[in-house]
């Protein structure tokens, strides 16, 4: 397929209604739908077009208060589709015309994954906080660089993982934290994905630019390896990618998987581009967090051939097992981060903590093993 | 607890009806409930009565044609139970006085883990045939042994493994050799188990004699690997073992697990004692098998807080997510082994097979880091 028609059928996905976006988590879904937002508390603006989760961004930073007034997107194929889902967004001539208007906090963006960590920088140089889709940096160097940025401008570099768009883990965060299986030993996330490759951009299949499946896929996982098991510090025990049914697509890793071992706990993840096409939604995504006096399993995405929707969280403790309906759960990150930027708190995620996670998932990337 | 306590409660446990085995795998009790057996084909013997696994070893053979007539077991009170259990059988006076009567032509044993490679190689240096419990040695040494007299003899060193004798896994068997899945890409274990700390005798909380929690609950799980990957040769990727949370056991190994990589595919094994009281069977066992067309998962002995009954499949592919009802799956493995008893084949398990699984098991256990 070449590049003309595989943009197209990409833009033709962007503009389509939420029920196209079956490859997205289901959660980004959720977010899309119309929530009453805050009053406006904070303007914000878009950099970078290239990935639909930046739908999620938005809708989670609107529902928290925030009013998206700009956007800015060098391909413009991709900045016209912008314009008409968001037509009260204005289109800048130009990066720089987002990063010089001083009545912008906050930039979100899901530029192509290898522009991210570079855009980011430059944000927060320009004193403005930042929210990113998956992956926020694609090389250890870039992460580096971010850090070190990030540091100097005590900006905010947050990261749209999972954990914060998805209810069940919501929910995971509440029972865990109140003690519901006692102390964390060890999660096991299992994260496989549809391709469709008709979909994909080019970059999709670019090694360089989307920095490869632990570094993409496994972030989510990894994050919440780190988060679940409270580690600090985190070894790669081992790690492992490869392509091994994707001959057509040279730079695909169509596989990957990770044992952990942090100060908090241990952890295994495995990722994959192996959804059968008949599951119905992008993929079976589970997470079994191991307790002394517990386990919880959250079905993500589906609860294959049982209860209908998503994000099913099943408890099983010294009483019974029992199924958690998280439907009702509140998701917190879209306000808190907006109180952050507000506030100059950590309250939607700790910066070092998330800067952990992707540490750990590309140092996962580059140590893995081909398999 | 004394020695004697623990004794008196095993010797309760062993006797007690089936509905108290719950820390028994499920598809055991199956294998323990009435069904017709054939007419005699062989006639075996019993010797090492330690684990109450013995049972469902016995209703195998028995089923598939095996007519038990003696048993010994060193422990007195072990063998008054298991006279009381099988009035039909003879106690014989000693281990030799079964391994020199030339009319039993087939051994099984539930001996204590580290006794059950010495005891089988006596079996086969007598001509006859060896079916024991997992784990079917507890080091590489003993494994090495029996490789060598089962090549001399060309006697049947058999693992009763949990493949055998269960009908969600015996049917998924039959579903990867179908095609259902495609190639099989990757296996996921989750084998949690209970403890029930007052039920174990002392050689379960002795390393030199259980051989380590890789060595026995994740035998069952590299055997599915070895199995359904179709792998002849397997490297460890990485082991670990610990006792994260039982100090008063000083042996105990209550964590496990292992990422393997076979020439048929690559594998990851979870193992522990940390089932909490509230589960109602012994463990939640898992095992997803990942192809290039579809996946399955077998929730081995419960739905937590779904349908009713153990040993449930889940099937994946392109058309849809779908439930497939087990419950009348045939287990074939009693009947092959008294075939191959009687013709000499490896129609219920190649025996090469078998010994890679020990192997692989073996090799984890003893390369594991501690966690």
């Amino acid at each position: 397929m070449d590049t003309d028609v595989r943009r197209r059928a990409f833009l033709k996905a962007s503009l389509a209604s939420a029920a196209a976006f079956a490859w997205r988590p289901a959660s980004l879904r959720a977010l899309d739908a119309p929530q009453p937002p805050q009053a406006t508390r904070i303007r914000f603006a878009a950099i970078g077009l290239n990935h639909s989760h930046l739908n999620g961004q938005i809708a989670a930073v609107t529902r928290g208060g925030g009013e998206l007034v700009s956007f800015f997107g060098k391909e413009a194929d991709l900045a016209a589709a912008f314009a008409k889902r968001y037509p009260s967004a204005k289109l800048a001539r130009s990066e720089r015309e987002i990063l010089e208007d001083p009545s912008i906090q906050l930039v979100v963006s899901a530029a192509i994954p290898n522009e991210r960590a570079p855009l980011g920088i430059e944000v927060m140089r320009h004193g403005k906080d930042f929210m990113v889709d998956k992956p926020g940096t694609t090389t250890l160097e870039q992460l580096t660089e971010v850090r070190r940025v990030q540091a100097e401008t005590k900006r905010i570099y947050s990261v749209l993982i999972e954990r914060h768009e998805h209810k069940g883990t919501t929910k995971a965060v509440e029972l865990v934290k109140a003690g519901a299986i006692g102390k964390v030993i060890q999660t096991v996330s299992l994260g496989p994905h549809r391709m469709n490759p008709e979909s994909r951009p080019p970059w999709f299949f670019k090694r360089a630019q989307y920095g490869g499946i632990l570094c993409d896929l496994a972030s989510h996982h990894v994050d919440q390896f780190v988060f679940f098991t409270g580690s600090t510090e985190v070894d790669i025990v081992a790690s492992q990618v490869g392509n091994v049914h994707h001959p057509q697509y040279a730079e695909l890793e169509d596989f990957g998987d990770v044992m952990l071992r942090g100060n908090g706990g241990l952890g295994y993840v495995r990722v994959d581009w192996f959804t059968p096409g008949g599951l119905g939604v992008f993929g079976d995504g589970r997470l079994t967090i191991l307790g002394t006096d517990g386990y919880i399993e959250i079905r993500k995405s589906i609860d294959i051939a049982g209860r209908p929707g998503d994000s099913h969280l099943f408890l099983v403790d010294d009483k019974s097992p029992r199924y958690i309906d998280c439907r009702d759960v509140a998701l917190p990150y879209g306000e808190r981060l907006v109180d952050d930027v507000l506030n100059r708190t950590e309250t939607a995620n700790a910066q070092q903590q998330t800067f952990l996670a992707m540490d750990v998932a590309l140092r996962a990337e580059k140590d893995a093993r081909r398999v």
